[in-house]
């Protein structure tokens, strides 16, 4: 991957900072695992209120997972002064996503100047094994701070 | 439109009670406001647990109720004996979700014996006009059952 | 839909002109049949050349005019010194593509200063009927002509 | 990744005869340069006939190419009577298609009984270097011969 401007020394805090002003990723319980240039994974753990109509985790939190690692991932290579929102992503539903815990990864296949296109992986984790339930293909876009 | 199979004259009742089960709807406070063969349209008020680090309506709960309504309007047409799974969906999003309260709409627009697609629109509801925020195209399947 | 820029008084020449610049439409026979602010649609004969193993028109064709006629349904709200390029679609394909001829229809959902937001469908036409054979929601950027 | 049925001994030979069977594949010089059990590469040379606006690769065959190595890829591990059709895709443009030759790969994430999703990847190659252009993640639906 080739970034498209020097990294931002200070990226770790500022992604963290954004991170954690999510108010549902603090309702679903969820920490930041790995934080390096272009990557990110968070965990959260299985929680009733979260379900779909047969008990597993809903795609719909599957697909919050998964939207914010990529989201945050594009973000550490993006300059001081910006924000990143989500323009796009498409969700492929592998496996029902069966776990005590759940691991979204998110990493950035190309950084643009505005675009970034990120690529992430849902694993349900369980009695220490993890398989992959579902995988995304989303487009994220930088803004300036004022805009 | 045209329907694989003669609509299961009970559909009303089915659809209503595997909504109801989905425990993450219910934590949003999510009520089915329209129902009929191939469309459902629910609603669910804004609330700061669901945010996003800006303060909208997180990206992936606004996916959850699309998903929701488009796999509900999918399932007015199952036969009798049958569940819904999510094979796949996308989503763009045009507008911030700004909003007191959020409308999701789904409608299918192929019904098959295995396959449906629907399409689902996201309205960010204030001072009584809606905004369209967020468009979905899905993939859903109809399972026995069993299996 | 809103604007985001007062319309380029002379949009229709310059999407006639880009249009045509397509190697791709002219080996296809594609032609515009509607051109409006945010909205194109464009016809194709069939042609044994570009079938898939059953001899229906490959997806990759089906995609190729709904890709180009959401392009340039983008493309008619853009500024002058501006041009247009795909960020991503999805397409879903609901029939096989059985006809005579193909017309895609492309409009504009969202148009901002940079992003776009298109659907595109697909009608297969056949003894003067049509049947939608191929949904598309797609993403286009705005770039200035030098970059 | 699981395998949803023992694998047909002799795949190679029938995926390889569907492939020819593809019009369009045969008009874009297409050649299948790797085939195994879940994984397809093909390569095609570039062709004026076949460009966008700027002279560069058109998307919709962009997509072709990726499409038919991913339908291709879910069929190697479909059973003897069978027949594969692409459900749905979504891709991603990163880079302008700018190359001699082109180089899809399509791989199996996970091979269902009726439902495969695959992964894409589009690479552009000039003196004897590729660089990544595009990215597909698609699902196919595998029928049985008659219907």
């Amino acid at each position: 991957m080739n970034y498209s401007a020097p990294i931002d020394p200070v990226f770790e805090e500022r992604v963290r900072t954004s991170f954690l002003r999510q108010g549902l990723i603090n309702t679903l319980g969820g920490n930041i695992t790995f934080l390096g240039p272009g990557e990110l994974h968070l965990e959260a753990p299985f929680d009733e209120r979260f379900t779909q109509q047969d008990g597993f985790l809903h795609a719909g939190i599957i697909t919050t997972l998964m939207d914010s690692a990529c989201g945050y991932a594009a973000y550490t290579l993006m300059p001081a002064n910006s924000r990143v929102l989500t323009v796009e992503f498409k969700v492929n539903f592998l496996n029902p996503a069966r776990g005590e815990r759940f691991r979204a990864e998110g990493r950035v296949l190309k950084s643009g100047r505005t675009i970034s296109v990120c690529e992430g992986k849902l694993y349900a984790l369980e009695n220490g094994q993890g398989s992959l339930a579902a995988m995304m293909q989303a487009t994220m876009i930088c803004l300036q701070k004022d805009s």
